[in-house]
């Protein structure tokens, strides 16, 4: 069998990458915890640069934290959300929920005169004090932000991740511009999406690297 | 309830991200076909830069997409590309296929010296002719080389996008470089994931945007 020359040990995998982000990233806008998890969101896209574009807010990485130690959901507005969510690593068992599959989503978008992915959030029954991850839809994030200005239950944490050419950087502006309070993690402008936002979860329920 | 100005309506959000793409993406390198691809591809990353570092052989398009009307099964190293794989849109209920979880992976894994993303090569046994869609993992792209190179069945097409910092770069300049022969489609250096090497496989599943 032919051989290529490759390092096949999963964790010397792990701390090589994160060496040569540590080596190339501008970290220095971040505090040592929200540069963990920068680290870690840098490390799912492949890109370096993509860091000038993260904001956490300064609450953001205790309030999430504590969050998920508290077993409290993480709402996911996408599969591949919920997927790169690694379960062994969750605190407390929480539960990952997305309901965009559910089969009252179609109907419920229908009434409201929105997306799924909007729509899927009127199913979110435990929302305070739950970590939101939205990494796709800007629908979703928009939704949450008029859901919450409306008094819905507020999350301890909202992580605003969503991805695209249309609505997705002007659903993070609204997001950190918003006057309700709420800690946020965000990628600004178009980038972002679900490998970086299940990212950010995973970084979260670590102590450390 | 507070509203925010933007687009509520799922298929109008697609028409106009895509037309921003095409406006703002240097194409001229891609056939028609290819170009819808890496529409679809720059809409999962947000970046239209990245353009530039998509490479398709001539041949992939018109093989990849073959072997979904044939019903072949997909195989994907991550779970994450597996769910971003829209089923709906298969044109032949083809399997969505990924052994990364499956409980004899850790212990391939110990045997082979490997990843269990490589590992769980060892367990796609209906490899001829299929679609392979490598969105996270490296090693599980070197690995297949190794493997196709040892004489096992090949594939009607492989998407290399793993992503990251060690090793995505140079799997994926090994499968172009490769005398295999087999068709390609890979996104050059580090960027990559399971977003675009979903939609990528997205994009072959239909016959226009």
């Amino acid at each position: 069998m032919n051989s290529y020359d490759y390092i096949r040990e999963g964790d010397a995998i792990y701390e090589r990458s994160f060496a040569i982000i540590r080596e190339e990233a501008d970290l220095s806008a971040f505090s040592s915890e929200q540069a963990e998890i920068a680290v870690r969101m840098i490390h799912a896209c492949g890109l370096v640069e993509a860091a000038e574009h993260f904001r956490f807010s300064k609450d953001f990485v205790s309030h999430a934290r504590g969050a998920l130690y508290d077993g409290r959901p993480i709402y996911c507005d996408a599969e591949m959300v919920a997927h790169g969510i690694t379960r062994a690593r969750l605190p407390a068992g929480n539960d990952v929920l997305c309901t965009l599959r559910d089969s009252r989503t179609i109907e419920l978008a229908r009434t409201i005169g929105n997306t799924r992915s909007a729509a899927a959030l009127d199913l979110w029954d435990e929302m305070e004090g739950a970590v939101v991850a939205i990494g796709n839809a800007p629908t979703a994030l928009f939704r949450l932000l008029e859901m919450l200005d409306a008094g819905a239950p507020r999350p301890a944490a909202i992580i605003g991740m969503p991805v695209g050419f249309v609505g997705a950087a002007e659903s993070k502006e609204a997001l950190m511009e918003s006057t309700l309070g709420i800690p946020y993690a965000v990628v600004r402008g178009r980038m972002g999406g679900s490998a970086m936002t299940a990212a950010c979860v995973n970084a979260l329920a670590r102590a450390g690297l």
